[in-house]
């Protein structure tokens, strides 16, 4: 069986469990202290990150890699549309929401409120808290925009941008961070991924010291 | 024909040129000061990074998914080898020189001593500058100890992963943050890298204010 060493609240590693569940993929799930830098978790992954994704003899690491990987040796159910032009646009969105919405708002709110606690490295910085949660409403509406004009993300078919997008805002969502009421196309849109069996360990996902609030895991939020 | 919004020592834009160049494309290169934010390149690309590719009526940004597309909507020469596990290795060192590399070097060193003046924000700060010497030591010896293994840093063809490399080494080469003598084998895979026809117009780049070292553009450096 496969095996994820990962953190419950990375989005990164979101990613790449709702990938495997999608294409039903048996995995076990390893939480990994990875900001200790054990040596046995170094050997697995240089890089000292989460996720690494153990599958047979092969150990692999870079979540945007992992799920290419995925893609091409279990193509079904397709998480990247047929044709370049459309693939292209998958792939923008999935890099605009792991390094822009990433550094903009992950950063800002989810590694300031829960990271810094976990990791002993302080007290949040309050004016990174007060730039992400103003960055948040501007990564919103542009959304807004994106579901207006398309059933999904990235066009008329779920893909793996509508998964780099759930996985940060799911996160957020367990901080409280989100605000649902901005925008009903965005909260129809997370109502819709949020109920496909694919996302239910992440709703079960639970953090010591920081419960989450109980519209996380309601489907009816 | 197609356009390039680029910055000369950008390795994104770099890793694009190489490939372009590679493949064939011919593309005009229009200079982009994006960090003034102007209105017109941000309706090019939200964002408001470089690069940005235009090709007929597609405007592209996001080095990594400009790339992809390129590979597939211009696949020979191929920049990623046939197979999930070799493609899959590429990707993983694509990932390693634009995330790790790029945070832990690029932003240390290039960005604090050309960027700050370029952009007016301030003098470098040393202790940037300082972890980014230290940290390039130990990304030169992963490139040895990889190339001590293979022919090309994922395998045994050159691929977006040796672009993705070049690209980081060359911007750092052209302020003389790269010490060609720490390992035989990277010198070597530089010098054929160097060599190529695609690489031609990274040597003939020149920033105003900061002329490049002799050596820059020397194929016997």
């Amino acid at each position: 069986m496969a095996r994820l060493f990962h953190a419950p609240l990375s989005p990164f590693c979101r990613k790449v469990r709702l990938s495997l569940a999608e294409k039903k993929i048996e995995c076990e799930l390893v939480e990994e202290r990875y900001w200790e830098k054990d040596a046995d978790f170094l050997r697995r992954n240089p890089a000292g990150k989460v996720p690494v994704l153990r599958m047979g003899e092969r150990t692999m690491s870079e979540s945007a890699a992992i799920c290419e990987y995925l893609e091409e040796a279990y193509p079904e159910p397709a998480l990247l549309p047929k044709g370049a032009d459309k693939r292209y646009e998958v792939r923008r969105l999935v890099s605009w929401f792991d390094d822009k919405f990433h550094a903009e708002v992950t950063s800002n709110l989810l590694y300031e409120r829960v990271n810094r606690k976990l990791h002993g490295t302080g007290y949040p910085i309050s004016s990174n808290v007060k730039d992400g949660a103003k960055a948040i409403k501007y990564h919103l509406d542009y959304m807004n925009w994106l579901l207006e004009h398309r059933r999904w993300l990235a066009g008329d078919t779920m893909s793996l941008a509508d998964f780099a997008a759930a996985a940060h805002l799911s996160s957020l969502d367990y901080i409280s961070d989100v605000d649902w009421n901005r925008s009903q196309s965005v909260k129809d849109w997370y109502a819709t991924i949020k109920s496909r069996p694919a996302f239910r360990s992440i709703l079960a996902d639970h953090v010591p010291g920081f419960p989450p609030p109980p519209h996380y895991a309601d489907l009816d939020f």
